[in-house]
């Protein structure tokens, strides 16, 4: 592995857990920055993945609409608070090409309600388009693959 | 950390990676390639394994015999259709030694049902011997060690 | 990434790995060797640990106590005997400085019960300062900060 591969590899797994600390610390406001402008952010269940759909539980296509997802969570404030914990199974880099990484990797997520109820939540693939830049690397692309098709009602936090 | 050591561990990974994204993609016909012509597999609970026990839950001696168990889960298919997913803690290179490296790692693995019920199916460690050439990196030697006796009926596909 | 980065890397993954697996196999004797003698170990709640509080729901301000700490779970052994399994999210090495790395990680701990039930146990985030030396990586501290307010009354054994 050159020294390159390994320049790779340690930026893609910098911006991969800086995703997850963004949402498991609830410093949600950061994390619209992990994307670029021009992006694709979508939540969906396996089986409508599979079936081609494009639709999914969640759904962005520019940082903006990120942006309006964290206002509407601080503003409206619906749902019962809750936080997540993900862990991520091995980051896999499956090509490296003209400044972009395609990157998959898996997690599991748990869910802790504000009475400490934890249990798990979601699990599922990213499936990653990245940029790769000298000042940083940025999400193009992010798709929330869901093992379950059972998404919970409650899904209002990014996953 | 000299480059070799680094390209190791990034082969190890990779493998490890590639192991558990087999099993949870349901590409299970790619999972005994995995594996070295004579080989060993077997999954077996800590407590039977810690009393020296050879016996186990599933257990392969050649790579003939990954593809047979592959052959009958699709062949059979007696039992209610499920999915894993894999998250892998820390992967710790033991030894490297005259192309073998010996590797331990371990794993919670969640199991979704088809209805979408998703719980804790089995965690446990993965005590490996990784035959290391140019080519690739296989499996000599998996064992598959389980927190817990109460393995499931339900085991089917490997872990 | 320089080479002395990736040493850097290496090192702190070897120590939380070691960490996670001293625990999780039940060898706790070897667990305060992880440690530098003057050291701080404290598992506290998240909003205990934001609302400055210094008091957790275990602490040791020195390698003697976290021995004491072990002395006791083996002695006292007023438990119901159980296993952790952890696993650990992305690495994330924030600053090092003056032989001393700042690392924030991130974890899901099972826990199996004799019978073999698992569950869930903790999630949360390790935040630790690692003296880096040229014969081994110790904490000089680590903060365990879990997720949950409602700590089972069963934490024995450290997280």
């Amino acid at each position: 592995m050159s020294m390159d591969a390994e320049a790779v590899r340690a930026g893609v797994e910098a911006l991969i857990g800086e995703y997850a600390e963004v949402i498991d610390e609830d410093r949600l406001e950061e994390w619209p920055d992990l994307f670029a402008d021009a992006c694709k952010y979508l939540v969906i269940c396996r089986t409508n993945h599979e079936a081609g759909m494009r639709q999914g539980v969640m759904y962005a296509a520019t940082r903006g609409m990120l942006l309006d997802r964290v206002f509407s969570i601080r503003k409206a404030n619906l749902f019962e608070p809750h936080r997540y914990r993900h862990v991520i199974g091995p980051i896999r880099i499956k090509s490296v090409d003209d400044g972009v990484a395609v990157v998959h990797s898996h997690f599991i997520c748990a869910r802790i309600m504000q009475d400490g109820e934890t249990s798990i939540f979601a699990t599922g693939r990213y499936l990653d388009r990245i940029e790769m830049s000298a000042e940083r690397y940025r999400f193009i692309e992010r798709l929330v693959v869901l093992d379950s098709e059972k998404i919970d009602t409650l899904l209002a936090i990014p996953l």
